[in-house]
């Protein structure tokens, strides 16, 4: 269930020292061959880009899109380490890829963990050789990449979909700092079916927006959002509606699972809006009502008080009418058309407290509709987050 | 210090039963003689509007821009209470009129409290005559009015500005759901000064982008924010910019305050940000760093991690070049053209611990420049939000 389910991927993780606790942190995804592969990335839509995004986006250039690999590291994110930052990924880039015999720019780098301490890169020289050994594609070397990138994560997280004679492998990190706008955190993809590089971008960004990008945590879009997918077209074409479908059954799997882990929740929350004037206007809404604090606080507290989702929706700016919106919690309907309606509450009361809440609001207005994954605030959020020390 | 501050303003504030535990609810601030002042008003931009922001503006249309009084209730927003919830806002001025025996649209009406449960109007003619009987010139009756006004706040929030030959009184209510856009909480301001209805406006908008606007608490946009100020003209005509800076003072006071008493905050953070291209952009910048919920656990932790501060930054949306970025805590730089400095970091820590901080960012980029007065987030807001219950 990872990167190594598609045919001709190898992966590997290691602990190079870079966290101080000795566990895991760095990892890699390539070809089985060492082969360059169609590969495609989406990156953050943050100014204060880290160093691996520069470098990622500097080799995806260069090689038109094609990638043998991508190397990530967890524990230090690279970002606001100026100049000596760069020259750092593009080290991690080269030793690596001088293990593999491969040019530098035909590998990626995704990196992540605490902003403004310079990147350790005296390590990266023996981690190299030793990352390249402990490739494998069996899958005990798919988690443990997929453990390899995890910070604040509880769990690895990892998706493979099987499709008609193809398959799409991805593994994921993020549990915080998660509001994605273009991309998001980090994820990497691989699959067997043959796709050019232009077509696998066009099918990334596509599945990203409907998946990573319908997510929110706490609002906060990273300096290292990144999201790669290699093709090693082993498994010959695919017909690329099968190719998006199952691209975008994986992302929305490994988009999931960071939901699900999301720093101090105890719940996951669908939060859907129809009736909008567009498709976009209801993402909107959508979103500014996952990422609203005091709603989160009401779903941590099991309280049924939809007034804070309708403040919300009228401050989302978008077409909004009070006594056209209705709000209901798991079917059953707590506002209709601007006001509180009798209900059930015991009902009500039960599906809060189960682990998975569905808030559906409708505006009235037109046929567009969105649907954005969130969550609570819970104590834990604050613990996790008060200090990083 | 407060509303019955300047010449001609009575206040009262009295226990009406909205509030099942019988503590003060229901405030009064109106002209000693009940004759009509010039008034201005500026409302929240959500579009969820509350029935007594909808009233409020009608009768201000009705007239001209003339008020006697502002009615004042706590405990319940009378929001998405539908058509009767107006016509219940209309009841509450119709009554306390009755009593002052002045035309209805010649009060102005702010509610605040729980979203979605229908106003107690049973209670109101009732409550209606004790507010007036209660009406008092003198310091305990502006306090009275004051407390009246509280919800989750645990101080009043008061202000008294004395100029020139004129003075600026006002009080203000709000600790959650506060940010502000256009408008924000509950603010009555009343003045001596002489001041025609539309300059009146003017000054008020201006005051409010100034302080109220310029204040965060939880990114939440209230159905009800509404300030209002009354100018009862019985010290003359004053100099527009010395009532403008008379007025802007009072608001800064008051918008402080609040953030002072924000719920579960223990230091109030003020974030400048200055070399942006536009002020604009300073102040979506300011902004985005005051509401950034990992921002404000690092507050809450004293943690000087200024990476969170700088990726904010860079996701604003606004002009931003790592490279010219520099952070500082209290005075003392910690990130300067995008990278960690040396720094005292005792100074820090000590800057960090006090009961205020002052982050201050320069973009390098330009002239603009803006500030947004903040807090930390802490357990006491999760206690306070979990359940209204």
């Amino acid at each position: 269930v990872s990167v190594v389910g598609p045919a001709g991927f190898r992966a590997s993780g290691i602990a190079a020292g870079i966290k101080a606790s000795g566990v895991p942190d760095m990892a890699l995804v390539c070809t089985e061959d060492a082969r360059p592969a169609s590969a495609a990335a989406i990156f953050t839509s943050n100014r204060a880009v880290a160093a691996p995004v520069v470098v990622s986006r500097e080799n995806l250039r260069q090689t038109g899109g094609l990638a043998v690999g991508v190397v990530l590291t967890s524990g230090n994110a690279n970002a606001a380490t100026g100049r000596p930052g760069v020259e750092a990924a593009r080290t991690v880039c080269a030793e690596v890829a001088g293990s593999l015999a491969v040019a530098p720019e035909h590998l990626l780098i995704c990196q992540t963990g605490l902003i403004g301490v310079p990147f350790p890169v005296h390590l990266v020289p023996e981690a190299a050789s030793s990352l390249v050994e402990g490739l494998g594609c069996d899958q005990g070397a798919g988690e443990r990449a997929a453990e390899a990138i995890m910070t604040t994560d509880t769990v690895r997280k990892e998706a493979l979909v099987v499709a008609d004679g193809f398959s799409v492998g991805g593994m994921a990190k993020g549990a915080a700092m998660l509001a994605p706008d273009m991309a998001t955190m980090l994820a990497v993809l691989t699959t067997d079916a043959a796709c050019d590089p232009g077509t696998l971008r066009d099918l990334l960004r596509q599945a990203g927006d409907r998946t990573f990008n319908a997510i929110t945590v706490d609002g906060c879009t990273s300096t290292n959002d990144t999201v790669v997918v290699l093709a090693s077209g082993q498994a010959g074409p695919a017909a690329p509606e099968e190719l998006a479908a199952a691209l975008e059954t994986a992302c929305a799997t490994l988009a999931r699972q960071m939901v699900e882990d999301a720093e101090g929740a105890t719940l996951v929350a669908r939060v859907y809006v129809g009736g909008a004037l567009t498709d976009e206007e209801a993402h909107r809404a959508a979103r500014q009502v996952a990422d609203s604090l005091l709603v989160k606080c009401s779903l941590n507290g099991g309280d049924p008080y939809w007034g804070r989702i309708v403040s919300e929706l009228g401050s989302a700016g978008v077409g909004f009418e009070l006594d056209r919106v209705s709000v209901s919690y798991g079917g059953t309907e707590v506002c209709r058309l601007g006001v509180a309606v009798e209900h059930d509450e015991a009902a009500v009361a039960s599906h809060l407290a189960g682990g998975h809440v569905e808030i559906s609001c409708e505006l009235g207005l037109g046929d567009g509709s969105g649907v954005v994954l969130s969550n609570d605030l819970g104590y834990g959020y604050l613990d996790e987050n008060r200090t990083t020390s």
